[in-house]
């Protein structure tokens, strides 16, 4: 079946390993005769600083809350036109996939601050609506990222824990929150420090891993139907 | 015994919560007597983007490996003067104090890219220069954050799992991985929804954390002699 498919990428080397991922992205997802829109963040040049002047029409004038005033301008139709152009090619897409380095256990800053703006209240989530409630349910999510560090570093006994774990606010809080089905992550590991040959093998790894994304697992996350109205968890019963 | 004290502080609405503990974090240390730098993101119109333009000097003109060009040019001293004014409040401060609101259980954009250009690598850390032999270690660091959720969302049953998890490549995986003493994070739980009586009751429990900083505990951090060299753990004795 064809999918629509968004590609967002964000490094600053346009020839590093990760602009390779997000361009075996499109490449592979485009042989398979899907549509796909990519947002390379630094080629655009993204603004990463939410702001006031994201809105063009204020619920409260006089005080930013910024989620308040996503969801007022998402129903005004008066987001800053960046953030809108973005949020229709997510909207849109029935897969998301992200590309990038790890820095700091996390996302580039231009990426963190693609998904500050874009993932918009109202919209993407809102209340109880997250999750498998959420705004964007029904689509899946992948991501492929390098890190510096060893396959070692990681894990119940590794100086840094588990990896997923470390991942958890992108996997869960961010990706899953919204009601992305979120598949299992490829981990590009140690690719700065390895030779060229084991760089081609990751990379012809990932283009298997797109191209079988049917058959990745998708992460487990919570069923909104075992918890309250407030949040809380529901007893077990 | 007087501190040299950074205070990074990080919202769009100068009257938020984060902003009133910025303030209070900054008033509160100069009262103990403290010598007090803010570096308030939003108001110096920080750039939060990582790119080459952050290089006087290169190592490699052609091809841009972020943290070994921050190696290069700390040793060059050809650093931007952006990033060198920050390094230099940094590397001077015995205390540093983080406030802002969570943004997708992290940083917003605008901080997470002061971290990412101004924990340098050759100074803050590199190789097996981290946590207790990290670049900064003999410091200590402190988060205040605020954010949407309520307490009963966190937890081991909560939606979200514990905070502190989803906290770890703040607290761990960035503070105390360049050798700070971490301590526990100061929380102001659901502050845009509560009223604000409750709010000034907040406030004044941060205050309170700050006089007793002292007394506040330290979170556990890995012990480098633990780990081999290519930092795999040790077998347990």
């Amino acid at each position: 079946m064809t999918m629509k498919v968004l590609v967002v990428s964000a490094t600053p080397e346009p020839r590093s390993f990760a602009a390779a991922m997000g361009k075996a992205s499109v490449d592979t997802m485009r042989e398979l005769g899907h549509a796909v829109e990519h947002s390379d963040l630094y080629a655009m040049n993204w603004n990463p600083v939410a702001s006031a002047a994201d809105f063009g029409t204020r619920r409260d004038p006089d005080y930013l809350t910024y989620a308040l005033e996503q969801r007022h301008n998402v129903t005004a139709g008066t987001l800053a036109p960046d953030i809108r152009a973005e949020l229709d090619k997510l909207v849109a897409a029935d897969l998301l996939i992200l590309n990038f380095p790890i820095y700091w256990f996390s996302m580039p800053a231009i990426l963190k601050g693609w998904i500050d703006r874009v993932f918009v209240s109202g919209l993407c989530y809102g209340g109880r609506r997250i999750f498998d409630q959420g705004g964007l349910a029904g689509k899946r999510a992948l991501v492929g990222l390098t890190i510096g560090g060893r396959e070692t570093m990681f894990g119940p006994e590794g100086i840094h824990g588990p990896l997923d774990h470390l991942l958890r606010p992108i996997l869960k809080g961010t990706l899953g929150y919204v009601g992305y089905d979120v598949h299992e992550p490829f981990i590009g590991w140690h690719v700065p420090y390895i030779p060229d040959e084991a760089r081609r093998a990751i990379l012809a790894d990932y283009v298997e891993c797109l191209r079988g994304l049917d058959r990745r697992p998708i992460l487990p996350m919570p069923a909104m139907d075992g918890f309250n109205a407030d949040l809380s968890p529901k007893p077990a019963v």
